[in-house]
């Protein structure tokens, strides 16, 4: 069975979401529909094309990921089909994909052309439940419109390699709902520049010496010594292979996080400093 | 495979919406579970009808609509299942479906009766279930229940047309998680009233002189010129094809919305004007 | 179909679920996916294994219960599976799995070992998807782990019958989404030391004579009965079973609910007084 994920800045109290789901079981009943969120802040696309690029490649092969936020088309914003790393993407022109495609390019892409061929009434969720059961049924990306080669372009926050390779500078591109906050700067980054040398973060006035491989790397701990490391600040690869900071087993609502422990927000600076 | 849908107030933080589904799955584990909402105002029959009555449509025919909201039994209030306009409606007739029956007439209902079938320490969450598989099998009405003629009503506002159709008066119906502010007054009605003549929307001190067909009448304008109209007031027909008071592109965490920014609630007036 | 059903304290606005779910999906395509709830209060153990404790037998035997909450590996805390009452149980042995184990005996528990037959970059989320599918395929403990005979327990309120059988001394466990308070009395140790006799509920200032078997109690009282009710506590059995100390129809949002108009918190003593 073929997969379709949802990401929308719908939020949880309407129903947009059921009915969509509603559309696409209409067309197609043998599918699995997955939510990635609803809770896009909305019209964010930076935010949706976060999500995305952290989430598709968890998917296999073939899964049609559909992207309502800020989905409205107008004159320079067409609704596109992109085919890329082997997932289909559809939504808005809006820079969401073009986030994507800053990395490698796309296989496919093309501008969908049937909003015209749909009974008077149907929607856009009409023609995204259209194209999206289409693809997953394995039809061709030709069918519902025609091929282009560009889409627009985001402005997302690279990190940048200072000072002869000395420092590494990035920043907060996302919060989750732990508090922690999620930086651009890769390991792979981090390790090409780094050529073996160590290392400091730093971001305001903290600095932190040793980077966490993952959570798992105090699986030689024992619950004691975690259990006095609750509130600490730490800086982790997250499952996605980021540096992360994090206050450890760090609870927003009651003892705080990274975000409000240590006033970090997106956006904010992080620094990758070598130390030789 | 048959859909069933939830609409209920359970929330997002307990069990309840989870072991519906355990329950439902164990029954009848070839079918697609939609969640319509699970954030209905506790008790608030009102939202709950509201939101089920611009949903079910968009689900094909013979689809399953769960609703629990306010669903405990008494003396007056009997569980019931409704066959209205090819859909299925399984909950208490507390006047939620009654407010379906003012705009058509029901296929047929019937009072569910199968209560003292079930095994001692059931609940009401049994006997839907068991309800809502037996019908999405193909299952028979009269099986679980009698015929019944008559169900309760909902009081529910209605657009009403005044002085000699100058004015229609209708009122704002719900609050959707963007804060746009959807009116009872469709575009039906408009058209049907208007008959050609031009009108204008007024509600507190504000006047809109042009409604937009829906957020694709925008596709012949440019992204420069929608972002300028960013945090403008709007008329618009809502995808359900009813007058909504929206903040285009609004975020109301942000930078607020038609209920905030123009002080919008539900029950408050809106006037549809015709000019001549 | 086999169902997964997934407890996690990952919140509603990140991907973590959804990913899940999309490995879960791509290893065993044909299974139903039901979430439980994802907004355990991080890393609330406690919680997360009350919602666990009264969810999972409203599943089919050979249902495979994720938890994902505190699921860290370290060096005293492995990733287990259960298998308990027909049903298994999948996380890490942080005392979640010992207050089920509390009130019967595991059929059998492994310790999962396939950690290191995962390729390099795999997370927790991997490991868990991967034992997830191969029992929900029918596959057998024994591949994927070391029997073993202790797990953690946790310490959780237990009722204490004090004072010759008086008196049952009870607390609030749980305070779920209509602020309702569940306590840790059941219905059958009050009918086991009550052998007949009347009682009393008890709290902070508060008594109630009569304890409602559970809201179908109210099945043979009228709306206007009711309607009058609302706004009142009562105690009621919850449909586990469980005494619970309620506002009738209570709407935390605008009226108040149990919580908070009764001032009664988590682990807050209730007691039940036997009359003579």
């Amino acid at each position: 069975m073929s997969i379709i994920t949802l990401t929308t800045d719908y939020g949880l109290k309407d129903h947009f979401a059921g009915i969509l789901k509603g559309k696409l079981f209409s067309l197609l009943p043998e599918i699995n529909i997955v939510d990635i969120t609803h809770t896009i802040d909305k019209f964010n696309c930076l935010e949706a094309s976060y999500l995305l690029s952290v989430s598709y490649a968890h998917f296999p092969k073939g899964t049609v990921h559909l992207v309502c936020v800020d989905a409205s088309r107008n004159a320079d914003t067409e609704h596109i089909v992109m085919l890329y790393d082997g997932h289909y993407f559809i939504g808005a022109d809006n820079g969401i994909f073009g986030s994507l495609t800053n990395k490698r390019n796309a296989e496919k892409i093309v501008r969908i052309s049937i909003h015209d061929r749909l009974i008077n009434g149907s929607s856009d969720l009409d023609v995204f439940a259209m194209v999206a059961t289409h693809l997953a049924k394995g039809g061709e990306m030709n069918v519902i419109g025609t091929p282009i080669s560009e889409i627009k372009k985001m402005n997302v926050l690279v990190p940048i390699v200072e000072q002869n390779e000395k420092i590494i500078r990035g920043h907060v591109v996302y919060i989750d709902d732990f508090g922690n906050c999620v930086t651009n700067i890769s390991k792979s980054l981090i390790d090409e520049i780094a050529k073996g040398r160590e290392y400091i973060i730093r971001f305001s006035s903290h600095s932190i010496k040793k980077v966490k491989n993952n959570y798992s790397d105090f699986k030689n701990n024992t619950t004691a010594d975690l259990n006095a490391l609750a509130g600490n600040e730490i800086a982790i690869f997250n499952q996605d292979h980021f540096l992360e900071i994090a206050i450890y087993r760090s609870n927003p609502k009651r003892s705080g996080s990274a975000q409000t422990l240590l006033g970090l927000k997106i956006q904010d600076v992080v620094l990758v400093e070598f130390t030789n």
